[in-house]
């Protein structure tokens, strides 16, 4: 493709850098741009460079932050006797979204996956036993992993790990989806929802 | 959508004003970006405060250009005596990837049409006239408008502006596309191709 601007050929080449955003896309987006008031495009330039040069992430459960602490473990309304354990930011941000959660977090930046080539030193576990281990302050940590063989192999890691303390561990609940029809659930969230049923509230 | 950061939100909000993009792309952008090398993020913010602050567009033919006169307009090798009018910047392009044109451009910044409140004087073709108006240099003028109503008036108003002077006046060829299936073609391209048939080359 010719843009006959090295301008615009600078832009299209970085803007198609993201996922899911072709060179066809990203020439749509910055013809966009020039379109469009001036401030716009340099509030953009401008929030993107501040989205990489001051984020911080949190010191205690690495969650990103403005500051060096996030928002959740500076918040004195949360429980900070409660640690859900993600595997990366997103999972955060769905479980704040169901806003049936009060505790704080820790972020392991990922899971063990021997075929990926990440082992357990690449995850921020040690400074999730370090967490626990200041005695009496946590009382539960809940693991809230994706259910795959790697999730499951990371969740059996952090247990192993945490067991010298006097900690409850739990797992959030595996079973058939809210407004799912047993009709089209695989046979193993199925099974296991037998298994683990729960007394009927009413 | 709670973001627990406010860089994060601010980058979000940028980013999901561009056309196709909503909020959750856009934090899909904004977590992949963090998770790249801190200098991608820089270039991809940089090039597009570049962008809208560094381009001009030609005194010219109006087309995008890193200087005061684009690179068509300023190239020796182009035929300076052939116009070739667009509606906009994309047509540039698309015609010159064709690499079927040597000639020059003039980008009219849109087509006149009434209901969108776009009057002849909200495009560059005084800008045209003009350049027809210096006696002797240019020769002919393509139309390489829209098929659609306003395209069509647009290349009317052309025309009769362009009248007073010796200039020979052309229209790109209106036909079954290459490739394309006499069943599955409209009945006024099929029509006009009829019409309009031309001698048949071998």
């Amino acid at each position: 493709m010719q843009f006959s601007s090295k301008l615009i050929e600078e832009a299209v080449n970085e803007i198609s850098k993201l996922p899911g955003i072709g060179k066809k896309t990203a020439l749509r987006l910055v013809l966009f741009l020039l379109k469009e008031d001036k401030e716009s495009t340099l509030a953009l330039g401008e929030a993107l460079v501040n989205l990489r040069t001051k984020i911080q992430y949190c010191e205690v459960c690495h969650h990103i932050a403005d500051n060096k602490i996030c928002g959740v473990c500076a918040s004195p309304s949360r429980d900070h006797s409660t640690i859900c354990v993600v595997e990366d930011i997103p999972d955060v941000m769905a479980i704040e979204n169901t806003a049936q959660y009060a505790g704080t977090y820790h972020i392991l930046g990922g899971v063990i996956s021997p075929i990926e080539g990440v082992g357990p030193s690449d995850l921020n576990i040690e400074s999730l036993v370090a967490r626990v281990a200041q005695e009496g302050k946590i009382q539960e940590v809940i693991l809230a992993l994706s259910g795959t063989m790697e999730g499951d192999t990371t969740a059996f890691y952090i247990t192993k790990k945490l067991k010298p303390f006097p900690v409850k561990i739990t797992t959030i609940a595996r079973g058939v989806p809210v407004g799912g029809e047993l009709e089209y659930t695989d046979e193993v969230t199925l099974g296991r929802s037998i298994l683990r049923r729960t007394a009927y509230e009413y």
